[in-house]
């Protein structure tokens, strides 16, 4: 499950009445919060100086979990590696550049007026040639794209996680809430969308936030965690609710890039001559690859309308630029 | 006027033939473009390899001219001053940060839990204090925001200005169409969206043109022309209709940015905090600059309608992010 704790300005809302109405999520009441082990009254003092909410409840998803990532990429590796596919790791991909159709041998081609096309593509391993290159490259789409002067729509911005381990952390991990849990909710916090997940196999819990004002959008090549982030911005929130959790300690922590398209927050796949765009996870990149494969095999195949998963269908230009028509995802976390 | 040199298939567009039955511009015959000087139909090798189109006509179009921002700025600056409002030249804006709202003089704030807010700007010339700080500062605004956490939603991209000078050029400046021009219409010619503008102090033209592919987006402290761009890329072009150009010679050129929105090609207007954004200009920038600032203007003072000059008035919140509502710019020349 997801559990968003929230205070009572946010139990009223709308969407937590649709969410039950339609049987997908119930209320927790304030009195179970309290026996995780959560302070869901932080001390005045604490609430005034780090502007916090209470928790007066929260709202418990039914469909909604962790998964790991390295194993649904494991197992489409797999299949893929069946299909004949090759896999090239540890290969960079320099800067992409349109190249001339018809090659003159005259330097600084192509001009103006020469039908251009991706067909060459340099690594670190070698040249690689395609009719179609399909980009997928999450936030580095944004780098790779913009010498050959495509928009990639997408930002990168750093997100790092924060392991923590420690005995509280590892008896509020193992407090499951519905008969077929075997851990703790994905947990959302009342205060700045900072979120907790679960992490069986350590007894620890992951602790991240999605930060806004001052988080540069940049790309870079190593991103670093920065322990003094969870000391000063998550720590003093999470021991507000948590206060058994100072005995704990950041046993790992990491960071990578979310690519976000900050309009929509939804995946921008779009066709450029003979170069195909995905991207734009905004970090959902999982949850969303299914579909968002789909519509780049509609987009390769020139199919106008793409059939999902379930069986409903969209149409393929929906997801690009001109056409677009999506809804704004409200669920990034 | 503003010329748009065509083939049959254009001219025959739905778009032409509404301008013309909106009284708002007329069709030029093919002779009177051959008497300008041009080569309607060119060679067969050259439009082979150089992939052009015939002009088989034009659009003029009727309320449409040639501006000089210089002296827009000026007047601009002169009337601000008078109102009190001060300038500060050659004064480079460090990146924007935002800051706590109240300090605790600790290192590294503020925090994720802080109250923030953009209040002191460094420049090289100082800190400067304000209220409110509208950033309208074109490709710069991207940069300068990519700091503080903000999408600007624009991207620079380099476009280069070509000044052909000589009797051939001066000829053609001077060929008016309309009782009221004083010289040539500013005129696209009906290949790559190459455009020819007169300028009637020097009796020269200029020659630009929005290349796409290949010309990186990207923001340079001091972009550079490149005259092999205009010997490769431009001038074979421009050859193939005006023979005569051989004898010209490029007597100036620079280099600039566009502030590119790639997806709708109008301004974003929108307010983060106490810090009012105005980019996206894509080209248009003085065309639209006295309706994006009476939009900055509502947006400053809390207003939701915005009367623009003439009198209409659109949402205060159609240019920005969250409720955005235009249509696409197509005039991005």
């Amino acid at each position: 499950g997801y559990l968003f704790l929230m205070d009572n300005k946010r139990l009223d809302q709308d969407v937590v009445k649709t969410f039950i109405s339609e049987g997908r999520a119930e209320i927790v009441q304030e009195s179970s919060i309290s026996e995780m082990g959560y302070i869901t009254k932080p001390k005045k003092d604490e609430k005034e100086l780090l502007n916090l909410s209470d928790i007066d409840g929260a709202l418990l998803g039914y469909n909604c979990g962790i998964i790991e990532p390295d194993r649904i990429c494991a197992y489409y590796e797999s299949e893929l590696r069946k299909m004949g596919v090759s896999f090239f790791y540890n290969t960079e991909v320099k800067n992409l550049r349109f190249e001339p159709q018809t090659r003159l041998n005259y330097p600084g081609e192509p001009f103006l007026w020469q039908k251009m096309e991706m067909r060459n593509l340099e690594t670190s391993n070698g040249t690689f040639r395609a009719e179609t290159t399909i980009v997928c490259a999450d936030m580095w789409t944004n780098v790779l794209l913009n010498s050959a002067g495509i928009d990639s729509h997408v930002r990168g911005k750093k997100r790092q996680v924060f392991r923590i381990t420690g005995e509280p952390a590892s008896r509020l991990m193992s407090h499951t809430m519905r008969p077929e849990q075997t851990v703790m909710p994905f947990t959302i916090f009342p205060s700045y969308g900072i979120v907790m997940r679960p992490e069986p196999g350590s007894s620890s819990v992951w602790i991240s936030v999605a930060d806004d004002y001052n988080r540069p959008f940049e790309e870079e090549d190593d991103p670093k965690p920065e322990p003094e982030f969870y000391e000063n911005s998550l720590f003093p929130v999470i021991r507000s609710y948590l206060p058994q959790f100072s005995s704990c300690r950041v046993s790992s922590m990491w960071a990578g890039h979310y690519s976000y398209n900050t309009i929509d927050r939804t995946h921008y796949v779009f066709k450029e001559g003979n170069l195909i765009v995905a991207t734009g996870s905004s970090g959902s990149g999982i949850m969303k690859a299914d579909a968002i494969g789909r519509v780049v095999s509609s987009l390769y195949s020139g199919r106008k309308k793409t059939t999902l998963y379930d069986g409903s269908s969209i149409q393929t230009g929906d997801l690009g630029v001109e056409e677009r028509h999506v809804s704004t995802e409200h669920m990034v976390i």
